[in-house]
Order: structure tokens, then C-alpha cells, then sequence
């Protein structure tokens, strides 16, 4: 049988239908329950119910969730290049020990997580703005100062092997599974904890279909490519980050993951390799796509539904509680133009950060690797001396090592 | 010194007389305890006592325990092919994200995870029929009419490397761990729950002594295989599926255990060999004996068990609780029967559906791999160009890169 | 450019310094918060409130926790060596599976795992003593008995590949985001678990920057040792396990977790190959750096700290409640001699118990693996075909495989 195995047609459509399909079922059917609406607070803050019996769904966030991303999924996310999962699981380990410090002295036991205090009167519960449009831009503009022309020299080093790629679906699958534990971490304990938890398990669920159908539209022999497969799967979790503990509405969570997943994937492909030919930007990881677009995507998502937020969605008691602790003059309006504001600052303070220590990091007391040691454990890292053998593809006849 | 390495009488012969002292002391010694013990719901439907003292004890499940099991267990349990993880674990991740959302849609937030309506009057918490039993005779049919006579053409990609049994260990054991949480998740909150995971326990870690034993026993040389300990020491969880939530006690779930670890270990070393040769059913995962035998198991055990229920065994009360909203002319007798035929209407259903399901699958749209490319990511993935070498094994003193 | 990229004193004074002042800044500022002190056991004994808001902070431990620890962290924790990771996953999982059996027919299902009984009057809530030090030593007894002499003829299986390091990452990293689970398992409920859990984050935390800092400064040309990374940074955890449930204090921590990182490391390094060269012991695993050293820390930490115990420090129902259950005659002087008994009982039993089961395991009937064949999943399992090839290293331009 010679069967058409490629899929570039098949996939995508079959993908993106299936979800256009969800997005307009959840809008007609699928509303947020009791434990999860905004409405029903003045009903729970008068009843002693324990809701036993939602105990299962509505898990609420441990810092533990928190740290399994920390530790297992960020450490192995980055592990997909061949000969530099060292550095990747153990600097992570060794960043991430000293960040549980840091956060215990910084804001007391209470507050460790909760980054968002710098921009007082914005909500960001998930640190759409505060944690990833900061962190990628941050990260973007310390890599454009430190550039380095001759980088294509550790290039052989710059792709992953076969086994690479499962160990840092580990990473993945972690960080997926805890992501509304962290989006709803330091929501409002009750409705609002819960929402954000279904909030952010609607983004990333839309999120990995569209990422899946564009990876495979985009390869002329409809492939999926691992590097989308990893990424651009979450990029649905970040884009939710602000808005999650509002009343985004389940289908409304899927329109926020359906249109990441598209953008995600389409910057891999368009955007990472334009970045660095023109703006001298080398970003390995793709963070742009996965931390940067959605980052401002859910700050501007954030910021129009708290612009909406009205009596009608909140209940005039929900509404209170959602947004406590600002002004008496409060509006939506002005809610929403503090959280538009809030992602401009968050770009500004990272380009500004960001200059500051890519310039310190250029002196040349780092360490660094030379142009040509990139990628490479080998360099701060005693390791075994195999190594994987690069050979011709077994389609390929003439089965030999190559060089590597 | 050349000791005797093989291991083929001693190994099992001490797992399984181990087990079987462990059967009888359970039997003698080993009682549930109040809070997993159906006689004293009365007592406890009475005080407010939260029975913090247990809390380590008895943590109650939550649905990301079983996203755990389905992301992560499932996903890299299927990587035990040398070639097929991104496959694996990818696939699983969309169907995984689509499924999540399609339960939301079914079924509301609330009973998104209950699979077991279908069949009123079933108890079926752990779905040992509704789930296992289903689902692995549907996918059995489906395999059958799909049959592939020449699929040896893709032999030597349908075998692991020592990675991939790695990779496929990590998915063992995440199921494993998470399996009393999946069986308890439904039922009734309190004594059931946890009742269901103390018996969930029970079964899978009679299963892992006595899979290790057959697998040992069975091998020429005592050599353990790496597919039963993969899959057979699961068998537990599924045969214990239907009865965990009743007063199984902790022996009666070893017992389900033992046997399920000696029939499932059997199944993958004489059934699947002669279903292929035989029957023209290629399951290559194994799944019959994982779900198929255990899933038939576990709908008698749960029909034998629910037969035999009676107030001596629940309490008045307790029985009441345990078999509540059925019918007012409830008896065990009754019960017994409704579980019994709830294993044919599985069967049944699965048959058909895996029938209906299996001639549209035939249909030459669906992108389907050659007989000489399956089992292998290249065709939907974009895979690096490194491969495992095959080589000669190290005893072999011409040691040479093989043809793969 | 030709940086030097060797760290040897840039990354362990960095490392040191950091933690050193991450000492002092904890010593000035940070304390226990009201649920973690045990001054307010007062106030919470007589209150209803059930502490929501910290939830996230304060999720208490289950034995679901310390299942992830045995099955995923000590399975995968052993598969650094090339060929041993199916015995490494899989004899971890047979006997895990026994445990489990057997914890729920000695104790019963309240106190499983709770292995401190056997020392009446001594608080032992991490096991420091009783079963770090206890274990450490009944092993390495058992090792100097079954010493082998030509056990060199294994030497190049004694090693890591690339991959089994990362797979034995996983262990590391499981093994430590659980540890404050395990630690406070079976302390009181409320503040002596939080505190328990708090004080066991600091410890593991401090002695992951110190385990880097030594493993590099010890290499000479600054390299990580991945051995350090994934032995050295847990071995905090183990320190703090008798006194984590005392008021330790979070700076008290810190040090415990400084002091061990550096001893552990220095094991590694010198203590280890002396063992094996002038004492006859072989530890392979370094359980001796991880369990042995930090063990007795441990237990003399533990001594230390209830010796100084007063009410100005605990409150005097805070006393009253911590040390609850002992002798109306109760000082702290007594506690903490006690407690310094307990490590001598502890090694007394192990060297007893280590020399009775050493020379039963030196009968030959066991089926063990003569010396040239030792690291070898291959005696007892079945193993793929394939193997890693030993090539030159990359730099070396004469690329061939080499024999094994």
C-alpha cells in the first residue's frame, strides 16, 4: 500500500474545526458553576458549606504545584538540546533553591509568590505582564546587547537528538498540568481560585490543538515539529495569566488559547529566525513565543475584560470582592486603564533592566563560553565522554558516523 | 567465583510464598479502620470531627491526580518503542487536551470524570468495566478489522532500546501512584473514598510481587522482562476498578492482585503471541492483558462483592450509604445481577462501536503509515538525524555498527 | 575570544558568599509566622478559624507525597549508571511495593510510616537517626562484609552515560521538592508540621548552593560533578530530619543545610575512594555522603536543639504541646540526652543488623552477579540489543567507536 501519510491538510483542518466547534458549544452551554461564579460570593460568605462533594474538582493551589513547574518542568523543558541538559536541569536547580531564599526574605513566608506588588492596583494574578512580558523582554534585550555574530559556529550543538526531545516533554507536561495551580495561586481563596484554575485548563487545552494544527501546516510534508509540540502548548497558560481570575467565561478562555496557539507556533517559524538575522536577537528558546506575545496578549486581554467587568457578569456583591482593595472611586474603566498601563511599565522596567545587565554581563569576568563551546555541558560540566554518534538516516544506505 | 545468576526458581518462588503470607496475615490482622469502614457512617454523618489526625492518611483525590495519570502515565508508558515516543507522548497530549474539553462540554464541571452513567444501577467507581473493559475491546476490534499481514516489515522498529524502557518506567510509575486516587475519585466522599484507595493499594502491590514472579519464572534463563514490569504490575489497579469502593477488605484486594499479576504476565507471554498468529489481533502495547482480562475481572469481582453485600458487612446504615439511589427493592441478589450483565452491555457496546469504528478507520483518507513505516515518528514528526546505532552486544567481540 | 571559562573560584565564592548572607539576612529578619510558631498553639486551639488565606503556603503532607519520594525518587535516583537503571527502577519498585504491604500489617494503616517507635521518648520525626543513620550504616556494614576484592572488572559499567544522568535528575529533583512532605509527615498537625516543612525548604535550599560551590572548587578546572548535584543537594533534607519539627528556627536551617552541602561534597570527593581503598567498603552510591554524615549531623542537630528547648522559645503550652507524650518530669536536658542516645542505639543497631544480614547475604545462594559482571542490568533482565557506543570525544578528531 502507498498510503498519503502527510498530514499538512488533514491535521490542521481536522484540529482547527474541532475546535472553532468547542469554542461555540462552551459559548452556549458551558457557564461557570456556583463554586466558580462570581454571583453566588454572598451566598458562600453566609453558609458554612464545605463543599464536600466538588472537593475533587476544585483542588485548590499548593506552593508545591508551584515548585514541580520550577524544578521538574522548567529544568527539563530546557534539556531538548543534545549536550546541554546539565547546565539545564542543574543551573535551574541551583537558580531555583536560591529563589525559595530569596522569596522567603523578600516578602515573609505570606507573600512569597506574589510578584505582582510592584504595579499596585493592577491585577495579575497569573503575572501575565509581572512575571513573563517582564521576564521575556528582560531576557530578549540582555541577548541583543550580548549578540554574538559568530554564534552559527556551535550550530552542530544547537538542535536536539531523539532522546533530548522526550526528556524535555517531561518539562512540558509538568509545566501544563501545574499551570492553573499557578494562575490561581494568589487569586482570592473561593470562586475566584477556582475560575482561574478552569480559566487557564480552557486556555492551554485550545491552546495545544492550534498549536498542533499550525506546527503541521507550516512543514511542507505536514511533520509536527517537537519544538511547537513543547512550546507553543503553553502559551495559552501565559496568555491567561491576567485575565484568569476574572469572568473571561470558559469560551472565552478557549478564544485566548486558540488565537495563542496560532501565534505561538507562527512566531517559531516566522518570527525567531527574523529576529535574529535583523535584530541581531538570538533566542534559542523561542521565550518570545512562548513568554513574550502571549505575555502582552494576556495583558491586553486582562485589560479589556476588567474594562467590561460590570454588575450584570460580577453581581454587585462579586464584583466588590473581585476587585477589593482599590479605590472608592473604582470603575471598570479605570481598572482598565491601570492594567493597559501595567504592560507598558512592565516593557519598560524590563528594556531598562534589561540594558543594565546585558551590560554588565559583557565584561568579561563571566566565564562565558567561547563562540564555538556554545551549548555545550562540556564546559562547566564533567561528563561522560560518550557521546551521541551522528549518523546518516537509516533510509540512507550508506550507514556510517559522521563528524559531529 | 561463577555463582548461579539464574534466578528462574528462587525469585518467584520467594515473591510469590511472600505474598501469600502476606495474604493470610492480612486476612487475620488487617481491618479497615473507622474512616474507611462503611459500618460507621452513622457515627460520622453525626459529628463534625474532621479527623485532621488522618490527614496524612487519607489525602482525598483530585483531578490533577489524574491528569497526572493520563498526561504523564499514559503518554510516556507508550515510549517503550525505540522509535514511536514523540508519537507517544505527542498524540496522547492532544487527545489529552481535546478530551479534557469534551468532558467539560458532556457532562458540566461536576461529573466530567464519571464515565460510568451509561449503565444505571452499575456501581463501577474505578471503571474496571466501563473504562477498561470497554476500552480495551473496542480498541481490540477495531486492531482486528484493521489487520496488517505484512506489518513484520516494520519489525525491528517494534522493539525498545534500553532508553525508551526508561522513558516508559517513568509512566509506570505515575500510574501506578496515582491509581487509588483514579478509582476513588468518584465515589462518595468519606469512607467509600478512602476505602477505595486503601483497596487500590492493596491489589497493585500484590500485583507487582506476583507479575515479577511469572515474568522471572517464565523466562528460560529467570530473566525479568521489562514489558511486565511496565504493564502486568498495573493489572491490579484495573481489576480492583469496579469493587475498590465496596467492602472489598484490604485481603480480598490482594487476592485480585495476586491474580491479576499471574494472569496478565501470562497473557503477554502466551495470549499475544497466538492472538497475532491466531486471531489476526496485532495489539503490540498488550493491551488485553493490561485491560482486557483485568477489565473482565474486575466486573465479577465487583458483581461477586456486591452479591455478597449485606448489613453484617456495611452496617444498616452503611449499606444504605453505599448502595444509595437505587431502587427501594434494592437487594444484593439484584445489585449482583446489574454489575454481572453491566459486563456484557461493555462488552457488547465495545464490539459494536470498535466494529463501526474500525471499518471507517479503513478508509484509505486518513494518512495511515505503510506496513514498513509503522511504529516509526518519522512519518508525522520531524526527527533529528541522529538514530541509535544497533550494535552487536558487548559479549560479542565484533563490535560493529549493524544495519538498523 | 578565549574566555576563561574556568569557575573554580568565580562560581563557589558567588555561591558561598550569597548563602552566607543569606544566613545573616534570615538570622535578622525572617521568623516564623503565627502558623508555624509554636508560641500561638494557644491561640489556635481555641479558634475556629480553619487559616485559609495560607492554604497555598501550608499544604499539609500525604502519604501520596512520600510514594512520589520512594517510587519516582529513589527508582530513578540509582539509573546514573549506564547499564543498571531497569535494576535501579525496577527491584526499587518490587520492593516498594513489599514496603507498602508491609507498613500496613505492622502499624496498621495510622501509623504506616512511622519508624521512630522503636526509640520511645526520642523525637525522630524526619528520621534522621532512625532511619537515615540507621540505614546508612546497616548498609555499608553489609557492604564491608560482601567486599570484593576484583571488583574492578566492572569498572566501566561503575560510570554514567549521558542520559542516565538526566534520568537520575528526575530522582534528585522528585526526591527534593518532597522531602518537607516526608519530613513532616508525622508530626503534630498544625504548626509543628508547618515548621517541620518550613525548616526543611531552608535546609535543602542552602545546601544546594553550598554542594555546587565545593563540587566545583574541588575540580581543577572548576567543573560540576553531576554526582554532587544529584547526592550532595539533598543531603539537607536528610540533616534536618530530627529537628525540623523543633524551633530551629529558619536561619538555624540555613546553616544545617550549609554545613551539610560542603561535608557531603567533601565525601564525595576524599571520604569515599579511602572507604573503598583502606577500609574495605564499596559505596557505589555514595550513601554515605548522602545518609551516613548528614545522618549523625542530624541526630546530633536534634540533640542540640531539644537541650536548648525552654518555654521563652516555644511558649510554655507550646512546650508543653511539642514535647507532649513524654515523662511528667520532663527538662530539656533530659530530652536532649535522650536524644544523643538515640544516635548511638541507632548505629548499634545497624552494625549489629548489618553484620548478622551481611553474612546471611554472603552465602552463595543468592544469585549473585560475579565480579566482572556487576552493574549489569543484563544478569537479570532482559535487555535490548542495542548499546552505548564509546567514542572519543568530539574534540578527539580520530572518531571510532571503541570497545566497551
Amino acid at each position: 500500500m502507498a498510503w498519503n501519510t502527510n498530514l499538512r491538510w488533514r491535521l490542521p483542518l481536522t484540529c482547527l474545526l474541532l475546535q472553532v466547534a468547542l469554542v461555540v458549544l462552551f459559548g452556549v452551554f458551558v457557564r461557570y458553576d456556583r463554586d466558580a461564579d462570581a454571583h453566588w460570593v454572598e451566598d458562600k460568605l453566609h453558609s458554612n458549606s464545605s463543599d464536600l462533594d466538588n472537593e475533587f474538582y476544585y483542588r485548590y493551589p499548593s506552593f508545591q504545584d508551584v515548585h514541580v513547574m520550577i524544578f521538574v518542568g522548567f529544568g527539563f523543558l530546557m534539556t531538548f538540546l543534545q549536550r546541554y541538559g546539565y547546565s539545564s536541569v542543574g543551573f535551574n536547580f541551583m537558580l531555583a533553591a536560591f529563589g525559595i531564599q530569596w522569596a522567603l526574605l523578600m516578602q515573609g513566608w505570606f507573600h512569597s509568590y506574589q510578584d505582582g506588588y510592584i504595579l499596585v492596583g493592577v491585577k495579575d494574578a497569573g503575572g501575565s505582564m509581572t512575571i513573563h512580558t517582564f521576564g521575556a523582554y528582560f531576557g530578549l534585550t540582555v541577548t541583543w546587547i550580548l549578540y554574538r555574530p559568530n554564534l552559527y559556529q556551535s550550530k552542530e550543538r544547537q538542535s536536539p537528538v531523539y532522546h533530548s526531545d522526550l526528556f524535555a516533554m517531561i518539562g512540558t507536561l509538568f509545566l501544563w498540568m501545574y499551570w492553573p495551580s499557578f494562575n490561581s495561586a494568589v487569586s482570592n481563596h473561593g470562586d475566584a481560585q477556582h475560575r482561574a484554575a478552569i480559566n487557564t485548563y480552557c486556555s492551554l487545552a485550545a491552546c495545544v490543538l492550534t498549536a498542533v494544527a499550525l506546527s503541521s501546516a507550516l512543514h511542507k510534508k505536514g511533520k509536527l515539529d517537537m519544538v511547537h509540540i513543547q512550546n507553543a502548548t503553553l502559551a495559552g497558560g501565559v496568555a491567561v495569566g491576567t485575565a484568569a481570575e476574572m469572568m473571561l467565561m470558559p469560551y472565552g478562555s478557549l478564544i485566548v488559547g486558540f488565537i495563542c496557539g496560532i501565534v505561538s507556533t507562527l512566531g517559531f517559524v516566522y518570527l525567531t529566525p527574523y529576529l535574529e538575522s535583523n535584530l541581531r536577537i538570538q533566542d534559542t528558546c523561542g521565550i518570545h513565543n512562548l513568554h513574550g506575545i502571549p505575555g502582552i496578549i494576556g495583558g491586553i486581554v486582562g485589560a479589556v475584560t476588567a474594562a467590561c467587568a460590570n454588575s450584570k457578569v460580577y453581581g454587585q456583591q462579586g464584583l466588590a470582592h473581585a476587585f477589593e482593595g482599590f479605590s472608592t472611586n473604582w470603575s471598570s474603566s479605570i481598572q482598565g486603564s491601570f492594567q493597559a498601563a501595567g504592560i507598558f511599565v512592565s516593557l519598560a522596567m524590563a528594556l531598562v533592566g534589561g540594558i543594565i545587565v546585558g551590560i554588565i554581563l559583557k565584561l568579561p569576568i563571566w566565564g562565558q563560553a567561547a563562540d564555538e563551546n556554545c551549548f555545550d555541558d562540556d564546559i562547566y560540566w564533567e561528563v561522560p565522554k560518550d557521546h551521541t554518534i551522528y549518523v546518516s538516516h537509516p533510509e540512507d544506505p550508506n550507514l556510517k558516523p559522521s563528524e559531529p
